[in-house]
């Protein structure tokens, strides 16, 4: 796949893009990374995504795939000789997208509404966004990644998330490091990792990011 | 895998519980069927499922395997030799799957709403309905079944809400036929498979039930 063409359709503080920017570093792939103005998203991503209109989109020799968990299985598949990201048993596989899906579901929610909601439902947030952090922790258990002594596909699919924690804990008023602080050590140990860092945008960026959407929605 | 226990926690209507008995019949694998009570969860399905506490679970030896779309992937990798639902195409693979996700996350919530919701809340699931029908007919396009000239992955995603059809256009006052002819000649075609015939309930049976939650929700 030497003449491979892959462009990367992707927003800087996206916990998606991340993970397809993770992914690709992981296999040591190469790529065009494209901005996207979100306000005023280009004539390329409505032509890839006329479906959602969202990024990530990964454009393979002019082909996109969309939807970010999808995108790191692509990634997976096609190049699958170098650095695996989902167990070779189909049971692990199976344990190792449900997690991704409760992230999806559940976890980016609970996040979300820490910075977007005041008072009661703010609270309920809270109370949500902690729960998922344990139990997550919970699967966790005492590996050092998701993946075992590896880093994997759940790992992938969370630690950009990490990148918001910053703003998840000044708005929201939590500390995660007292609740939950094997997810922590978890992250960190992520960070480490050179996939990882340079993937991620820093979060006091993230945070300035946040508080301009909080200014836009008229939250503060 | 002569000596697999397979049990599938399911409930009749559930056009998810649906996919993973068709999966199941495709592969002409044996499994011990057993009906949950939603109002009455028992012990096993909380013990297997103490996230979502949802049907459909599929139990392989004793361990779980939770939320549909993961289960059919597990059916397909581990009886991978007989009836491949996936293609063999990372790109084609991804396409599947970006259906699969587009079917959980626009069209069973519009679909919900025709008989849910009242005045202009129903309206708009309405066009929402039909506006999902058309984007999947046209991923269909002139292809029999979405996986091509066979049954695969998507068909089995999406034919189990055909059996909700006859209570979404009572209660949504639409014509399927009329305004999505393609999709009902692709559902006709896959009704013709005994692996659908005989996990999909009787579409009256259907609206038997429906009228009974539309009671016990205070909708009619």
């Amino acid at each position: 796949m030497v003449n491979d063409e892959l462009i990367l359709l992707d927003s800087w503080p996206s916990m998606f893009g991340m993970r397809l920017r993770i992914a690709l570093a992981e296999k040591e792939i190469k790529y065009e990374y494209k901005e996207e103005d979100l306000r005023n998203k280009s004539p390329l991503l409505l032509q890839m995504n006329p479906i959602h209109k969202k990024i990530p989109v990964l454009i393979h020799n002019g082909k996109p795939i969309c939807e970010s968990i999808i995108g790191v299985e692509y990634i997976e598949e096609v190049w699958k000789d170098k650095a695996p990201l989902l167990p070779s048993d189909p049971y692990d596989r199976a344990q190792a997208r449900f997690w991704a899906d409760y992230i999806d579901k559940k976890f980016y929610d609970s996040g979300r509404k820490l910075w977007t909601t005041k008072g009661e439902e703010q609270e309920a947030a809270k109370k949500d966004f902690i729960e998922c952090l344990k139990v997550l922790e919970g699967a966790l258990g005492e590996k050092p990644f998701f993946g075992g002594d590896n880093f994997g596909f759940v790992d992938i699919a969370l630690i950009g998330f990490y990148s918001w924690f910053h703003s998840y804990e000044t708005y929201g008023n939590i500390s995660t490091e007292a609740e939950c602080p094997k997810f922590v050590a978890w992250a960190k140990r992520c960070m480490q990792r050179d996939s990882v860092a340079k993937s991620l945008p820093d979060q006091h960026k993230v945070l300035e990011f946040v508080k301009t959407l909080r200014h836009k929605f008229g939250i503060e």
